[in-house]
């Protein structure tokens, strides 16, 4: 393999120079952190996954009309994506009280939202990713009002897009966590969807049996995790082309590809 | 005095029930509570104080259009309001960073902010009143979008009122906390301020040696609270009928008048 010039390197994720001005490759580790990185571990196999299931995710919502910083996928654990400008912001919607929401406002873990709830996380490690609001992120400047609004409107869309996607497969979607870039093209800049979306970034809950199928095996220590992600790309149908197997075949994943 | 019915105790006050249909008597305790009533104390005073400056303050903001809750001042200690149904919001407003902001968002303490910046948090002791955004506010029905709207107007009108009022008297506005109740009038309902406003309730320093003057004070264990609390009613005069003296005279306050 050629030497490359690293761009930058996160906790799950490496970005790489790209073939061409304008693009960038991401590179998927098997690395888990939560906690804000006080948790580590390397889950063989992970980042094969991620990309998969990144991969489908991201060319569904291109087609429904969504722009993503996707390109292409170009191998087992690489991603050619634009690049593009990151608004230093999570926005995750919720459909169901897990996790931070369900012990900031004393939720019983699994209760349903009154409604999908959008909150915006200030992208800092240092800071713990705290959660702003929309006066934070105007009054910093991390984004504009128009960016707000156009970050939330697409958020319900991938919300509404993912919902049904996971249902499809047995799989409540209980919430999810997005990025957002800025993609220059002459005087124009739009929103894109970037980073990665995947059993990383969302919480998916087995339909019949309640069964943890996401990130949260790791932060809870349940085991399985790689498991369970596999578990997600077999549903999705996102392994057949490296396994030569239908939907409810034996499941496979090696670095052979690569 | 005669036996009245109790409505409800807080951490620093007590509400009776009033002498009319639709009023309340506000009494102000001595009683100090910071870190979600984890610290206490006992600071003889500060509820007459509070009394005063909070009158005072109430006063001038209807005298400026803003509705409140007040109705007059009893005594010493009490204070006649409307009764209100008190919307579970505490209204923070921050010209500089203090406090959880500049830990939430890793400021140094003293910074200007980029602009004055609106908070929410929603008030529950047991969750320790977490910050809250709109999407919680409309999703969990505290509070309609259009009262979101009214209550940050009202904020920052109430921000122009009180920034020009301690600059007058050399005290810098650091931030406040106000809360809002709506006020039913047959079929009109209208918010108004609601609580006190007081150095418990404010971030007040001075503007020459940078001294604290608020709660600040019993949060960080500065001593001279009181004393710093009367040093802000001094200044804005509201000891006057009670001591007989100008505003630069000696300051005494005691519970003689109740």
């Amino acid at each position: 393999m050629a030497r490359r010039k690293q761009i930058y390197e996160g906790k799950a994720k490496i970005l790489f120079e790209g073939p061409e001005p304008g693009t960038l490759i991401q590179y998927f580790k098997d690395d888990a952190t939560a906690f804000n990185n006080q948790k580590r571990a390397v889950l063989e196999g992970k980042g094969v996954l991620n990309n998969r299931i990144s991969e489908f995710i991201m060319l569904g919502l291109e087609r429904i009309g969504v722009p993503t910083h996707f390109i292409r996928r170009l191998n087992m654990r690489e991603q050619l994506i634009r690049h593009v400008e990151i608004i230093p912001l999570e926005v995750v919607v919720r459909n169901v009280a897990a996790g931070s929401i369900a012990k900031r406002l004393g939720l019983e873990e699994g209760s349903a939202l009154p409604r999908s709830v959008i909150e915006f996380y200030y992208k800092n490690d240092a800071l713990g990713d705290p959660m702003v609001a929309e006066e934070h992120i105007t009054a910093f400047n991390w984004a504009s009002p128009q960016e707000i609004d156009d970050m939330m409107a697409l958020a319900l869309r991938i919300n509404d897009f993912l919902a049904g996607l996971f249902a499809g497969v047995g799989i409540r979607l209980v919430d999810f966590k997005v990025e957002f870039g800025r993609q220059y093209e002459g005087d124009m800049v739009r929103l894109v969807v970037a980073d990665e979306i995947s059993p990383d970034s969302c919480r998916l809950w087995d339909m019949e049996s309640g069964d943890i199928m996401d990130k949260d095996r790791f932060r809870k220590d349940l085991g399985g995790v790689t498991e369970a992600y596999r578990e997600v790309a077999r549903r999705l149908g996102v392994l057949r082309d490296v396994e030569g197997q239908g939907a409810r075949g034996p499941v496979l994943v090696t670095d052979n590809e690569k």
